[in-house]
């Protein structure tokens, strides 16, 4: 029987996708859409042009997929003009029509003319729409006419409804979209004058705030609604309010999305518009169960030693052994380490493969994350695992829902059995203060949007860090309180993702101590330029037994208005570092003005003579 | 004996350079730096900071290399704040004079105060200024002031210049720098109200006219001169007029810059000074020889036998071949190629390797080319080999300076013998109008810079191109008159560098009776998709018997006011093509709008099952 339940994706409002949105020929973008779950399709011009599938293979093509087609688009430069120009842009439709009647498409997108020509003339525009929206009603066609936010003479949302109304043509309506409209600044209230049945169609993008050319803007830099900093969200309640009732679709130009996987950007897509759906409260996906603190991290590396040589000299002391797979546990305070030699590269050496994360209802994290696209992880179980929820991060780390040590659930820790001790002692390490992870230089966004929609995390600023070869992006994404925090890192470009580095902090009590201690147990922890040093105590009033002994320990300063952030780092090892991190007085960092020198020092460890 | 004569770098005023322009760490700066031929370098704060080497070593490095530390910079935020303030940043700058005195610098840069704490009071900035400056002084040390186009209250050069004399202190001068002036358009006249010897450096970068926040558009798109749109030329004429006669002196803040190779960017960066001297009117490096016309353009392949084919069903005719190289002169018109068996890849087949250009007087070109620090190519000659200057183009492309068939000047076509004719045809190309080269990616500006100022060429505008997996950029350079037109094409990304293609478009008298000989003798021409015609009929009003013999015979075509561009494809070899053109009513186009079809289609044709 088949499941009765629709899919996640086809829950609320139908939603479809531009093929602009997207990579790669027409065909292929047909295909990725279809394979994320979308309903429909906007079918750019240039895509239809550029194919050598003719319209109705194009339209067997969709039917075959299951997806509508939604709309066509753009017809450019049509209304307000002089009448022998309007008769030929009458003729250049009637031969859309015919495309679009092969596609089986009817309704056809006509954008605010940027033809110089055009007059500043309400009452001529609203007659040419008139005679455009009466031949192509004659062609079973209606026609939704919108605002560029660079219109010649309409560029915002109401008045091209005032002309569309002055119009008066049952096949004419408008579109709305949700970039010329926020991007503008145009009050969204004002939505609420249009009838729904005369908002034709939606779409919605979104864009990082840039104080740039709106054009340009809206070329190079929309993304998917959460994904910039436009309230995407209320333009779909506005909507909502006036009773439209048609798809929600997204239309965004994006220079990274251009050279991405189309597959892997359909999902994202889908994925913002769940999101989105759920910010305007226009559908209730199951809630987020936040995650409290990190459970464990996970290193995968076919030669543990090095490794265990580094967690020795911070002080962690193995205490288990699965009982069924070649994974060693290592704790010290709450800081829990899996070392896993049945995965990863001997190539390029231990890696975060895995993070646990305390979450108070792993079943409902993982039901929320399967809502949302995540890619659910095969549970690799032996006989004698606790059943482990885990959902694949855009970047392949698997991230396991757990709690930890509860009665009421079983824990991950029943699968390992005490191991021989390695020697233990008093460490500073508390528990892990936050895992920073390496995106691939096309999903930065993607990922971002996954932390914040799946597990619910808050996202906060995103930096610019300058490295020996380049910026690199670096966002946080954390739990309210504090338990969880990751550092999304992102490469300067695709030749540079190899370099970039994970590591795994460590809250301690007092950094100086651990640190000393530390290399007086073998550990190699990162040289800091002695210039540093000279450079902090130009900048700080600081005591200068704590500026020594930060110099002696190679320990780097942060500070701002809440407290102070004191820091340092382990050699690498492979792909990962180690971080010991000590925070006072409620400081919510990471060192940001730090990362520099710490990127240099590590250029320059690497390639030490 | 050493040649008594300076280099051509060392002509003209002092040339500087800030380490923060160049990628890496500091010590492979400093030699990047040293190579290309640079007298000085201001040494950026960050660099010094992350480097292992002490300020002593960094003195040293230096005079080692023949660089004078010019500028430490930048000093922040110091003057026109509360006295408990500005007493704590006295004491920040006794420690950077402390750095500086181990540098053996003896100029700083400081920067208008960002500090929200700093007053709008030009009095205390001057008097804070005169005690800085008073404190410097002891030290032998001189500041030079500059405003931020994005500072709190100083962001013009002649509010600071205000503030500078009121503060009358003979260790206070001025810092110009041509962005933080040109991008807040103030006037450059002003200048003049400021004495020679009171502007104690100039600063120098240029960038592309952009609408955006002036902080992120300094930050990251900042190039050399005459890279970008701003008059840089301008500043330096006014600033010369003072009677200033410090070091020019780049300081690019740019994110490819920060991602390529030092050595490279180094030279780029010496070349647009000296172009912006000649520019300026402050030089006179070699006038350059304005190409007429294409001598050649030479395919190198191991395998010539697919690439012959095609030439042959073009109606070109092996007419020579090389004396004493595997190479073979094909002709039509005066449509010139050399097909060279002894060099290209196997692997990647055909790809463009060299380009003659008919110059009028070739030795004088390669001594401007020389002068502009353009790589001279080892002349490869045999024995019987005409003397053919060469200079290597960013991309690896050889260009020739060559003069053909001119008695007072050997001829490279002498070294070629007349060959066993292929058959001959009247055909319709009648010479090469214009060859498309790939930049590599980091290398866009640079090769726009290096053909305008080694060749002399005109630049135009820049076009953004969609193919199926990204936006390429493309400009276009040209010699007045049109005999000379290169396309320079650059992949959206590094990822993308190796599936660019190059190409030489080849001037018909008939495009279609060409296309349709050449499909007659086997060519395999491009595939058009059916989809553009019937566009091409609603956009034109088109003879419906052209529109027929243009959907028939696969040929694009593209108008403007001054007349059409018909054009078509042969099918790909290696990494080169074919493209046939006729111009019509004086058309300087290149079918830009048509880019996007052609991409497709090669795609699709790629790719066909």
């Amino acid at each position: 029987m088949a499941d009765p339940q629709p899919s996640a994706a086809r829950l609320g409002a139908r939603k479809s996708i531009a093929t602009v949105s997207l990579s790669g020929p027409l065909s292929e973008k047909l295909t990725a859409i279809a394979a994320a779950g979308f309903d429909g399709v906007e079918i750019f011009e240039n895509d239809l042009l550029g194919t050598v599938l003719s319209p109705e293979e194009i339209r067997a093509r969709c039917a075959d997929l299951g997806l509508a087609i939604d709309l066509y688009q753009p017809m450019r430069d049509v209304e307000a003009v002089p009448e022998d120009v309007f008769v030929r842009n009458l003729r250049r439709a009637e031969r859309k029509f015919d495309v679009m009647r092969r596609l089986g498409a009817d309704l056809l997108l006509v954008c605010s003319s940027v033809d110089p020509r055009a007059l500043d003339d309400d009452a001529l525009a609203a007659e040419q729409l008139h005679r455009l929206a009466g031949r192509a009603q004659e062609h079973g066609i209606r026609i939704a006419y919108e605002a560029l936010a660079w219109g010649r003479h309409v560029d915002t949302y109401d008045h091209a409804w005032r002309i569309v109304e002055q119009a008066g043509h049952p096949a004419l309506g408008t579109c709305l979209d949700s970039f010329h409209i926020l991007s503008r600044g145009s009050e969204v209230s004002g939505i609420a004058a249009i009838p729904g049945e005369k908002i034709f169609f939606l779409q919605l993008a979104d864009a990082p705030k840039m104080a740039m050319d709106v054009l340009q803007w809206s070329r190079h830099h929309r993304c998917f609604p959460g994904q910039g900093g436009l309230d995407v969200a209320s333009v779909v309640q506005a909507a909502a309010r006036t009773g439209y009732d048609g798809p929600l679709s997204l239309e965004v130009f994006n220079d990274v999305f251009r050279q991405a996987d189309a597959a892997r950007t359909a999902v994202d897509a889908l994925r913002s518009l769940l999101v989105l759906e759920e910010s305007a409260g226009l559908s209730e996906p199951p809630a987020p169960s936040l995650p409290t603190g990190f459970a464990f991290a996970e290193l995968a590396t076919p030669d543990t030693e090095p490794v265990r040589a580094v967690l020795d000299a911070l002080g962690f002391a193995r205490t288990g052994r699965h009982t069924s797979k070649p994974v060693e546990l290592w704790e010290q305070g709450a800081a829990r380490i899996l070392l896993n030699s049945g995965a990863g590269s001997r190539r390029y050496g231990p890696a975060l493969a895995a993070v646990g994360l305390e979450t108070p209802d792993p079943a409902q994290a993982a039901h929320r994350a399967e809502a949302l696209l995540a890619p659910v992880v095969p549970r690799r179980r032996a006989p004698v695992d606790a059943p482990l929820d885990a959902v694949a991060a855009p970047d392949g780390t698997e991230l396991f829902f757990c709690r930890t040590g509860r009665p009421d659930h079983p824990s991950w820790t029943g699968d390992f059995e005490p191991a021989p001790a390695t020697r233990h002692q008093a460490g500073h390490v508390e528990r892990i203060d936050h895992v920073a992870l390496t995106q691939p230089w096309h999903q930065f966004d993607e990922a971002v949007l996954f932390h914040r929609g799946v597990l619910g995390l808050t996202v906060h600023e995103s930096l610019d860090l300058a490295d020996p070869y380049g910026l690199f992006r670096s966002r946080a994404v954390a739990a309210p309180g504090g338990g969880v925090r990751l550092a999304l890192n992102v490469a300067p470009g695709p030749g540079a993702d190899g370099q970039m580095l994970q590591h795994i902090a460590l809250a301690t009590d007092d950094v100086i101590a651990a640190a000393r201690e530390a290399r007086a147990r073998g550990a190699a922890l990162l040289p800091i330029p002695a210039n540093y040093y000279d450079d902090l105590a130009a900048r700080h009033d600081l005591d200068p037994r704590l500026l020594d002994a930060l110099r002696e320990s190679g320990v780097l300063y942060d500070r701002d208005e809440h407290g102070e952030f004191l820091h340092c780092y382990t050699a690498t090892v492979g792909r990962v570092f180690f971080e010991l991190v000590q925070r006072t007085g409620g400081h919510q960092g990471y060192g940001a003005l730090n990362a520099g020198i710490r990127l240099a020092a590590q250029y320059a460890h690497q390639h030490r003579p």
